[in-house]
């Protein structure tokens, strides 16, 4: 048909191939028009973790490319902008912008909502959004896709000329304003319309001067009303009111509003489709609703599911790939796939999802510069020492999981049950999301150690408990050794149990007693010796300073150093030489190894962990491994000039 | 429009209404004529376990009413009945049909094709399945469904009046005979047709005459040929050349067949659509192919989804429930939500799904009728507790384990990993999939001690080691005590190590000396000593012949007993009271307790186990417990009158 510009027609054609059949299908994908553009507000951590549900309800269905505006606070940026730079799911843009900085746009208007002031920042989409940018969907990050979200970017077309604004009908009685007496919700035509899925042509709006038009409605209305009641929901609702020819009314399944009393089950039972469900609800999933259990299913379904999945290609669209993701390609292709260490190179390359504090974290630095973090990393089968290691330990604490979706969540009811965990705001857990057939262990432990924000450092391992008391010894440690203009590594002494019910020793002198008795052995006495013993235990019995020791080979010491100290190498997977690498590498530049006199820490015992790769050809692992060390002997090298060469010497007369 | 025949015209409304939008939306199913029914041919242990990942795909898209239709071997009817029994998907009714009756049909054609002759099973569908059953799809077991299964259904009636078979073109060049020198295959028109996904017009096939058509193809055929290379794809080849008009060719996304040199990338990429796929080489994920990841992908999804969540109803579908789940809604009906206890007995209520013989099992029953199964259960958390166990017990083993799909996925892994589980055919591995907060210890006990095949059984915890030579030394205690004809309780003598590195007692003698030591000690001699006091370890230490010993309150010692003992009682969820009211009611019973001289087991250490329950306000969990077990005597007092009445008066005694 003549008459319709460009642009449309191509995004028509694309509408035809788009939705027929199943989803997952390939995608053909004809032209730039075929980006869809989807805006969230998210703040804290909380939204973050749920965010990310919806976000995987939108990719498992989609066909196109899609670009995600977040507006967010910092905490939702740092989490959600290495999630997306880690997810590197292809055709898939995203952009940031600083809720901090809409503030003052809505801070006057006064919100009884429990989203807060973020509640209201969708009346400031205009602004914040690039003003280019014509459309978008704009989602509450409590929302799942039952669909191609390009089927609801379609209906963009249907609007009239006058239209601005697509929205749903609200499914309850709140703004019909009998709900109780003299209940006086804002004005809404009819039952009003509900926020949480909006089809924002932003571009319309810009020009009939949304900005002045909602501010002057609001302002209006609260010289009566005093204050919101449903956020960004009653100022949409009295601008409608007083302008209904802009709005264009989206089909109800498109905004499935469960709360304990809606009329959702109108919509759902009457129509054959269900597109969107909203968990419009502060219970969520909990709330009341007969076929609870359905929508729960659906919304299960995402949030256990294996994010990595998401990685697939487009095929057919001509979207460019990100720098990141043609560099990797390149390293993968430069691989000798008869290389026998292969899958070691394989794992090297392999980008795994990060998400950074998964749980609540609020933490205060300290006046005095000389705060420590605890760092540590563990998997499903360690999750029973946390509660122990709490006890242990009242300082900061940097933790990274090595999880799978499902088990990530299986960690996050267990930690919202315990009371020791719950209590505790001062642990960042990072969740490192698993891939591969390799434990990829250093990799994870510079995750915990780079999100540790304290000047220092304790690099320990989840299946130790630290002396009580140990903490403040080192807090003071760090200040008595200048730590702060000096190169140094403080060594805590490692002890093992080999016994499950052990009563810990509460000082040096219980410890040194007990390991007379024979209930505690020096760590890894009896099948490591090596890795401990520079540590010179018989010098610690009756050191009353801290001693200076040297590096020998294979010394794998718990220490306390500055955050700034050398990551851990990642080249090693698995199990071996992944402490013994980083080790080494602070003494090539030069850091003191100083050993503590009064802390210790002691190994409890465990099952032996559960490791598939161990199952794996274990001569080739041993061959790949010295393979990788001669690598790394390089490596050092060339970094360190020929002072590093005695570790190699070291490695050869071993 | 007229001149078409009623049940077309309603079908015709459910598909308009059907295929738009996304997956899992709610149905508006009209009549019985949206039932679809699938066949597939399904043989052995690693089949049954294959089709589960094709079923999840259809279920997870369907919308509409299924019946599967099952040729199965004894094995895949043993699992795949008490599969679907336990799954309880609403709308899905699922008939199973005996191979080996139908072997006949083919067994005089012989055959190259890996698949062997279940291969060829699909030619003898016409007289397999219901006499009325007019259509059905048909499909391989490596084929993953990316649609609704209701717009393949609906090709149907697409068929022109003579057309009985729908079917992909092969995407090799196989039957192009020009593969090598002197290649040369059955007969086809052109690439010839893939038989993965068959639409079959059975009430056409039947009166055209098919079972003489097909047979007498192959036969003419055979002269020349000598064998199928391809099974019953050569045949149904050769009858097309033979009969191109009976054929409908659909288009080549309903079955993109990945093998390493097909021309499948072709139909993909020039489509928009890709609806099934079809692992179409004996090497399954591991081929060829640029995309494969992308594939994959697909498949992964299924593979590790909760099968859990496709238990949910199709909306506005008049079917009718089973009687088994009518059962169950009301018994869910009738629990008070106030009941302190709600969890525990909500749980008792919950039907897990078991997926019997997960694993290769090949056990032949001994003749002398005195084998004795090693009964156990176990979570992902012991899975390093197996290889230990079967370098203890050379006989038969039942394990059931409790775990999620994608946790069964890692243990198959991990099975075919390990040399030691891959040389052992005669361990039942039967999963019970996880669901809700509980850990239901005696059920998933059960499942293993239900699917013992031995007359007798030794049930035991998966964290105890037996003794070397147990195995030989129970079935001769077997014959020794009679059990055949007498109703004993042979007790193993428990004993436990806090050492997480032993050397194993390779004797009796060795055993009280490491007793003697403090290398060992009684089982739970430091924490539970009355769980195991009425084994009387002083007179055992000296005792050469089995002694009666009497049941005491908290008794739970691991016994071998016949099979057809009482089983575990469900009530018990979570930890507490598990083995002890077993012990009880074999007491109860009048089972012996007889404990044997030369018998032992020792309990090896680990970490306290991860159990989300306890976690989870545990004095109201004590106080259920006490309610469960005045119940469960209750209960004793009716099945055994008034000599039950002992052991409440044992508890209250406590």
């Amino acid at each position: 048909p003549t008459g319709v510009s460009a642009p449309e027609v191509a995004y028509a054609n694309v509408h035809i191939v788009n939705w027929r059949g199943g989803p997952m299908t390939s995608l053909f994908c004809l032209t730039e028009q075929c980006l869809i553009h989807v805006a969230c507000v998210c703040a804290g951590h909380n939204a973050s973790r749920d965010v990310v549900t919806l976000v995987k309800s939108v990719l498992f269905h989609r066909r196109n490319p899609l670009h995600f505006h977040f507006i967010t606070d910092t905490v939702a940026n740092r989490i959600l902008s290495s999630l997306f730079q880690s997810w590197m799911v292809p055709s898939v843009q995203v952009s940031f912008y600083d809720a901090d900085e809409l503030k003052s746009e809505v801070s006057w208007i006064p919100n009884k909502h429990y989203s807060g002031i973020y509640g209201l920042m969708k009346l400031t989409l205009t602004k914040a959004l690039p003003s280019d940018l014509s459309k978008v969907i704009v989602l509450d990050t409590d929302i799942t896709f039952a669909t191609d979200i390009a089927e609801l970017w379609g209906i963009f077309r249907k609007f009239t000329d006058k239209q601005v604004i697509g929205l749903v009908e609200n499914q309850s009685d709140w703004y019909l304003g009998n709900l109780w007496k003299n209940h006086k919700p804002w004005p809404a035509l009819g039952r009003g319309f509900n926020t949480g899925v909006i089809l924002l042509y932003l571009e319309r709006l810009r020009r009939i001067g949304w900005e002045q038009m909602w501010r002057l409605t609001a302002e209006r209305e609260l010289m009566s009303m005093l204050s919101t009641s449903l956020a960004d929901q009653d100022i949409f609702n009295a601008f409608i009111k007083q302008n209904p020819v802009l709005v264009h009314q989206l089909p109800c399944f498109w905004n499935v509003q469960l709360s304990d009393h809606t009329r959702s089950e109108q919509c759902y039972t009457e129509v054959s489709d269900l597109k969107v469900i909203h968990w419009n609800s502060p219970k969520k999933l909990r709330v009341k609703n007969k076929h609870v259990e359905f929508f729960r299913n659906l919304y299960l379904t995402f949030l256990e599911y294996d994010g990595n999945l998401l990685r697939r290609e487009l095929f057919g669209c001509p979207t460019q790939a990100s720098p990141e993701s043609v560099k990797l390609q390149k390293a993968l292709e430069e691989l000798d796939e008869d290389d026998q260490c292969y899958d070691f190179r394989r794992e090297r390359l392999t980008v795994h999802r990060v998400h950074l504090y998964f749980l609540q974290y609020d933490y205060t630095p300290t006046e005095d510069n000389t705060d420590i973090t605890l760092v540590a990393q563990l998997s499903m089968d360690r999750l029973q020492m946390l509660e122990a290691i709490c006890k242990h330990w009242e300082g900061p604490i940097s933790l990274a999981l090595y999880m799978s979706d499902a088990e990530a969540q299986q960690f996050l009811r267990y930690a919202q049950a315990s009371e020791v965990l719950k209590n505790r705001k001062n642990v960042g857990y990072h969740i490192v999301y698993k891939e591969g057939q390799f434990y990829p262990v250093n990799l994870v432990r510079n995750v915990a150690l780079k999100n540790a924000n304290t000047p220092y450092v304790f690099l320990t391992d989840v299946d130790f408990l630290p002396m009580y008391g140990l903490y403040d010894y080192l807090r003071k440690s760090v200040v008595q050794m200048d730590m702060a203009h000096t190169k140094k590594a403080l060594v805590v002494p490692a002890f093992e149990t080999l016994r499950y019910r052990l009563s810990f020793p509460k000082s040096k002198a219980e410890l040194l007693s007990m390991l007379d008795m024979g209930t505690l052995y020096t760590f890894r006495y009896h099948v490591w010796p090596k890795g401990h013993a520079p540590t010179n235990y018989a010098k610690w019995r009756t050191a009353t300073t801290p001693y200076k020791v040297e590096w020998e080979p294979d010394f794998e010491p718990y220490v306390v150093v500055r955050r700034e100290c050398p990551e851990y190498d990642q080249r090693f997977v698995g199990f071996g030489w992944n402490k013994v690498s980083h080790i080494m590498e602070l003494d090539a530049q030069e850091y003191d190894l100083m050993v503590l006199p009064n802390a210790f820490m002691i190994h409890m015992p465990h099952a032996p962990s559960f490791d598939i790769s161990k199952f794996r050809s274990s001569s080739s692992y041993r061959n790949c491994l010295n393979t990788l060390k001669d690598e790394f002997h390089q490596d050092l090298s060339r970094k360190y000039g020929s002072a590093a060469l005695k570790y190699l010497t070291a490695q050869r007369n071993i």
